[in-house]
Order: structure tokens, then sequence, then C-alpha cells
């Protein structure tokens, strides 16, 4: 194989991680508004596709492999290999999510009406903020951007502590919303892993870059 | 470098691999005393073991890379090398989730006393023989143990669904145990999710044993 070849196998690595992203970014979207508008038909849409995501990631898996076997790459290519390994995983748990959302959501749609949280989207855009930012820095491998979505981390963990309170009071006020309450809770619990795997992916994206594997 | 160096690299790994898994095991069995007894002491303990897992992970990682960069392994060696570092990824959150489980014991544990939900032990226990057998089925790289685990990741499914909806029924009967259901919750969900890493980690085992990758 000539180093040409190599170049344009990583290339194609490299922009089907990114349509993973995209992938990702449609379906966080659509969770955004089916959330918003209680739509259980756009929920059901999400979990969907979630088939699409998995088959995305085995593919750049097998894609991965195949150019360790055969390319043999070194230095700052195999570290670019092998996160990609990695950040497909994330990628794949924060599509996931949003099909797990979109569960909950229905769940929510089926019992009486109740306001949501007052701060759940406030929490959902900080956590958008890190996923779009997450997949951008990897775009342009972005080591500062990288920094910036893992310093939002706290942001979301501490909208998950204070709307779990929330949610506590709403059911210590109306014991007929403790099942919707409940399925609150493991929606913000699952936007709070979405910022988890966004910081996941952002150690690995700065280890592409720099070099330097900090894994929290 | 010659075949014996590689061969004995590849045991190192393996070999860490196992003790990693040990020190889990340690984490789960504590974990397990822990929420039995409420013993707030152990669960810090839990706690604290968290970062000697994090540094495992960390080391087997770049023993990982190093062997893909410098030896340059083929085929099964290349698939075992590529899977193990997916499965520590697994056993590090596996882990983690025995740390969040102590930390919501605390929080239970500051307030007013309630029976633990009826079926959570049996829960726990279905979990803890998939992550057994998971580590098992590694150690013998045995396809057809890492099947009888993905096998029970339903039971562990159902019984958080069957929990739940048992502890809206005690937060309805009594609303003074709300902020507590809330935590046994969060425990049942971090319960399902180790049986989802242990399948993960399954998989991955059947996919170096057999070839085929199979990802759910």
């Amino acid at each position: 194989m000539t180093r040409q070849v190599f170049i344009k196998e990583l290339e194609v690595l490299h922009n089907d991680v990114i349509k993973m992203g995209s992938v990702l970014e449609l379906s966080l979207n659509e969770m955004i508004v089916a959330l918003q508008d209680m739509d259980v038909e756009l929920a059901q849409k999400i979990i969907d596709r979630d088939d699409e995501i998995d088959l995305l990631e085995q593919q750049i898996e097998k894609e991965c492999i195949n150019i360790i076997a055969k390319q043999q790459p070194i230095a700052s290519d195999l570290r670019k290999v092998t996160s990609i390994m990695k950040i497909i995983t994330d990628i794949e748990r924060i599509a996931d999510h949003c099909a797990d959302i979109s569960e909950y959501l229905m769940q929510i749609h089926k019992q009486p009406t109740m306001k949501a949280p007052e701060h759940l989207s406030d929490m959902i855009q900080v956590m958008k903020k890190m996923v779009v930012d997450t997949i951008d820095s990897f775009v342009n491998q972005d080591a500062d951007k990288a920094a910036s979505v893992i310093a939002q981390d706290d942001i979301v963990d501490n909208y998950f502590t204070s709307i779990s309170k929330e949610l506590c009071d709403m059911m210590q006020k109306d014991i007929k919303v403790i099942p919707q309450c409940v399925a609150y809770i493991m929606i913000i619990k699952y936007i709070e892993r979405m910022g988890d795997h966004s910081t996941n992916i952002a150690e690995w994206i700065q280890f592409i870059v720099t070099g330097k594997l900090v894994l929290s």
C-alpha cells in the first residue's frame, strides 16, 4: 500500500466519524423538539433511527481495525485510529440516550398532564452545546474547544442535582405526578450522562491532538 | 522484537485485565455488603478505590497502544488487543457505578429509615452473576459463558421495571420517603447499567474468540 492510499483511508475514516456525528446531531435536535412538544411520533422516529447509528459504529469499528491491521499506523496516526475506536462508543451512547429519553417521553405522555421541571430546557441547552462543540472540535481537531467542553460538564451536573430536588418537591406536593416525575428523573440522568460522554470524547480529541491522555 | 517477546507482552496484558477484573469484583462485593448493612465507611472505601481502577484502565490502554504500534499484531492477536481496549472501558464503568451506588447509599443513610425495595437483593444477585461470569469468560476465553451472560440481561432489565413500580407505590403511600426512593431509583438504574456493561464485555469476548462482531 502506498502512503497515498493510507491518507485516503484516514480521510474516509475521519469523514465517517463526522457523518456519525451529523446523525447524532439530528437525533439530538429532534429529541429536544419532541420533549418540548411532547411529540410521540417524533419520539418514535428517534427510537427507530438508533439502528442507523449502531450500524455506523460497527462500520467505523471495522474500518479502524482494518487500518491498524493493514496499514500498521504509528505515532499520531495510530493515536487517531485508536481514539476513534473509543470516540464512536461515546457517540453511540449519546444517541442511545436520545432514544432512551424518547421512550420516557412516551411514558410521560400517557399520564395526566404536568409541567416539565423549570430548568430542564436550560440543562438541555448546556448539554446540547457540549455535544455540538465536541463534534466541532473533532471536525477541526481543536484541543482548545475540547477543553471548553470539559469545563461545561460541572454545569450539567449541577442542573441534575437541582432539578432532582425540584422533582422531589413536585412529588411531595402532588402524589399523582410521581410516575411522571420518576420518568423526568431518568431523563435528567440521561442528559447528565450525555454530558459525561461528550467529556469523554473531548478527552480523546485532546489525546489525538496533544498526545497526552488524561481520562477523568 | 521476537515472537516470544510479543507472546510475553500479550500475557502481561491478559493478566492485567484479569487484575482489573479482580479489583472490580472486590468493589462489587463490598458495594453489596455496604448496601445491605447501610455501611457508610465501607461505601467511602469503595469511592476511594475508584482511582485505582482508573489508573489500571489508563495503564492497560497504554499497553494496548504500545503493542499495536510496536508489534503490529494481525488477525486474532489484533482482535484481542483492540477488544481489550473496549473491555476495559466497560470494566471501568461498572466500577464507577459501584462508587455511584455508594454515594447514593450515603444519601439514603442520612434520611429517616425505610425498608429497601423487596426485590433489590435479587436484582443485585443476577447482576453480580453477570459481572463475575463475564470476568470468568474473559479469563478462560469462553464464548459460551459469554453468551450466557448476554442471556441474563433481560432478567436485570425486568427487575428494573418492577422495582421502579414498587418505588412509585412506596412514594405514593408515604411522601416522607420520596428522597430515599429517588436515591433507590438511581441505584437500580446503575445496577441495570452494570448488566448492560457486562453484556458489552461479553460481546467483545465473543468477538475475540469467534471473530464475529455482534454489538447490541
